[in-house]
């Protein structure tokens, strides 16, 4: 065992160590945008999601306003909500507060959050508030789906057809200009939450997750999850950034979806882009090609970084 | 607005600002052990915690091992879910692990988790992972209650008996010498669960919660949420602890419950001490005394140590 293993190995890891009994109300555990789980006597079923937002490390104090920092913290979790094509329900927030902060900062925080909750119909219904020396988020989302339903990594299959939504690469722009357009787009990304429930209702997606660490990255979590491989085009980029930008950048929480060949995908939905990049087919899962040639995941791992 | 406010007023704040729909799912929101959720058309009820375990403020990574923190970041949220009289069903995990671990303490961490895992039936459903300057930890824990049964703070009422389990101060007084009997207390924390369910279907507890911040403020909190006063006497202590350290030390995670007068508590349950350490009664809400002299709550509260 290596000293310093990567985060999907990690992962990888804890999925075998947790070796979860049969038979249980958790339809689906490690390893997806979401956790399912099934309610006895339910029509339904619930997704879960958690993330962190810990500063320096996904954001900087000096450049993010509170509010802005509370709306990220509930956005992300949203987007693995969209991301299996589930309606959100609550979210839960447990915040350890900076030393730096103040009563004024924390409001401000709560607000930013929670005008992005009311927009999107996510109660807030608990959480755990502590100090620390640095700023470190929480965020649980529970969202609910019709039974079986779920948008999961598994499902893409050969011949499958692989899509993503928007222009990919905006937020890593930002990111490098600190300003404009792609600036906003950094701090204020929107939840595709309307999207991911017409993928599932409407056209049938065969899998989904969201992009959030790089769509190399993402497509090869993708294709080892669903056991196959993919051949890719580039892709749209948001204006202004670099191929190696929209490739490997994370943070662009748009959503990556394949359907089955001959299913009519529109090129837009709602105003958002809808760009076909690529198709999925046999041979070593988790091989992901860019005009033929083999593509390195470049995109973000916490554990590598 | 003070910039300063105490962990009370805070979630106070927030609570108001979350100003929850009416008609929503989510049963009860901020302020109790757990949030209540109904999902549509199920039997039962569902109740959440999230818990945060951070370094240097929740443990040091030089007195406990790697499977203890990951134990004890359980046990706590365990500890709420017990406090609801609820089933544990399945739990989230975030790790921020700190610079300094590596892949076996990050193992050792899981290794202690999953033990208390598998011993009370909660399947690790999914979670986060990233890397921060100190190791902070987050868990969420779902449990399941029959459907409006969920043991809550705000129930007690004037006339009602409070009871405690165990003996207090043990966790304070581990902390504060550092070995034997009391320090082995501090670390491995025994969530009731079975007293938990044992309250809520066979006592009808008229409230319950856990005792994480000290009697004293933990009281404070569950006569506020009640809406009524109370009387107490000393209560039990841990072999070697003193009143103060039974009265305001932390981290006990024994249940604090009321039921009505006339009901019969057992002396003990499965072993472990049930003490009646007071009653409720008519006055200013929050206000507790011990043998007739007002007692300030001394527990712990992140916004003002």
């Amino acid at each position: 065992m290596r000293a310093r293993p990567s985060e999907t190995e990690l992962i990888d890891r804890i999925r075998r160590a947790a070796e979860r009994p049969a038979g249980r109300e958790v339809v689906l555990g490690i390893g997806d945008d979401c956790a399912v789980y099934r309610p006895r006597r339910a029509s339904g079923d619930l997704v879960f999601t958690t993330d962190m937002l810990i500063e320096d490390v996904h954001f900087r104090r000096e450049s993010h306003t509170a509010a802005q920092v509370g709306r990220k913290a509930l956005a992300r979790g949203l987007s693995d909500i969209a991301a299996m094509g589930a309606e959100p329900r609550f979210c839960l927030v447990s915040l350890a507060a900076g030393s730096w902060t103040d009563g004024r900062w924390i409001d401000g925080f709560y607000r930013g959050l929670l005008a992005l909750a009311r927009q999107t119909g996510t109660v807030l219904a608990g959480g755990d508030l502590a100090r620390a020396g640095k700023l470190y988020c929480d965020i649980v989302v529970c969202g609910a789906v019709p039974r079986g339903s779920a948008l999961r990594r598994d499902g893409a299959r050969p011949g499958d057809r692989i899509y993503v939504s928007g222009r990919l690469g905006g937020s890593a722009l930002g990111l490098a200009v600190g300003k404009g357009k792609a600036w906003r787009r950094h701090v204020a990304l929107q939840p595709r939450l309307a999207l991911g429930r017409f993928l599932r209702a409407k056209l049938k997606a065969t899998a989904c997750m969201d992009l959030s660490d790089g769509l190399s990255l993402d497509l090869r979590r993708l294709c080892l999850a669903s056991g196959v491989r993919a051949d890719m085009q580039a892709p749209p980029r948001f204006p202004g950034a670099t191929l190696e930008q929209a490739l490997h950048g994370g943070e662009d929480y748009e959503l990556l979806f394949t359907v089955r060949r001959g299913t009519r995908v529109p090129g837009e939905f709602e105003g958002l882009e809808l760009t076909r990049i690529g198709e999925i087919g046999r041979g070593r899962p988790g091989d992901v090609r860019l005009e033929g040639v083999p593509l390195h995941p470049g995109g973000y791992d916490h554990f590598r970084a």
